[in-house]
């Protein structure tokens, strides 16, 4: 081979080498059935800004990536989130255990396993486990057009919830 | 009373009648956290068009509602959807028992309690139990600007699905 040959196989090579990253790092992934096995899916502790209590999230796929923030949030009894909206709204789907969700002006309601709860756009409430129960739920919530799902505001205080 | 005086009453009466009956249908609709029990969620047959075997689909909130379709399908061993596509993509995550997903072109890829799928916008596949082994799984797939979320195609035949 000469010199010329040996570098036109080396670009083509190189060229081949690229495409191939670039269908399976990018169109792949956007292209592709995706699986994430449960004991791939790690729990991460929440932000203590934004939770009482010691609740861990169970993330699914990146919300920016599908439209939609999605995951199991598991709150230990007693822990609930602070006062928050969803711009889009948010489903939750009770999985185990007993919980409550409070709107702001209203009083708590229970939720129980296999319950489906919907808070409409921009409704200011907490939800989180019950006093004496632990309790898992995943959660939905569609991204707005600048790829938010939620708005935080004051964690709740102890006449917000239950027993405190 | 005099006749005036009948006729502003009963003209109020029906104003308020009306402004309790909006409140509560729809302002109360769109505004309210709403909770639908476990036990009240009805579980319906699929349409026979779209899948092969009884499986049964368990809606949670109406789609156009929250701008989502969201349930649980429980398939019976063998069942599964025909192939289709979702405008927006759909999430699936398996509540219990063993599945299988294909996307076309593609071998079929199993899905066990506690994974999480995705399947991007326009990608043709089916999904559904394994020939040995009933399958539940949570669906949420959001509605595009027409407000679809699938467009359903011809049924799996005997080489789409494993052994059969």
């Amino acid at each position: 081979m000469n010199r010329t040959v040996r570098i036109a196989a080396a670009l083509a090579l190189a060229a081949a080498a690229g495409i191939f990253l670039w269908n399976t790092m990018c169109a792949g992934a956007a292209q592709n059935v995706r699986i994430i096995k449960h004991d791939e899916q790690k729990a991460a502790p929440v932000s203590p800004d934004n939770f009482t209590g010691a609740a861990a999230s169970r993330g699914f796929f990146p919300a920016k990536e599908i439209g939609v923030s999605t995951g199991e949030v598991t709150f230990p009894a007693g822990a609930r989130t602070a006062w928050h909206t969803h711009p889009r709204g948010q489903m939750l789907i009770i999985t185990s255990g007993r919980g409550l969700v409070r709107q702001w002006g209203e009083a708590p309601v229970e939720m129980n396993e296999g319950d489906a709860v919907w808070i409409p756009a921009n409704v200011k409430h907490w939800h989180g486990a019950a006093p004496d129960s632990s309790m898992s739920h995943i959660a939905m919530a569609p991204l707005d057009e600048e790829g938010r799902s939620s708005t935080w505001m004051e964690k709740t205080s102890g006449a917000d919830y239950p027993g405190k």
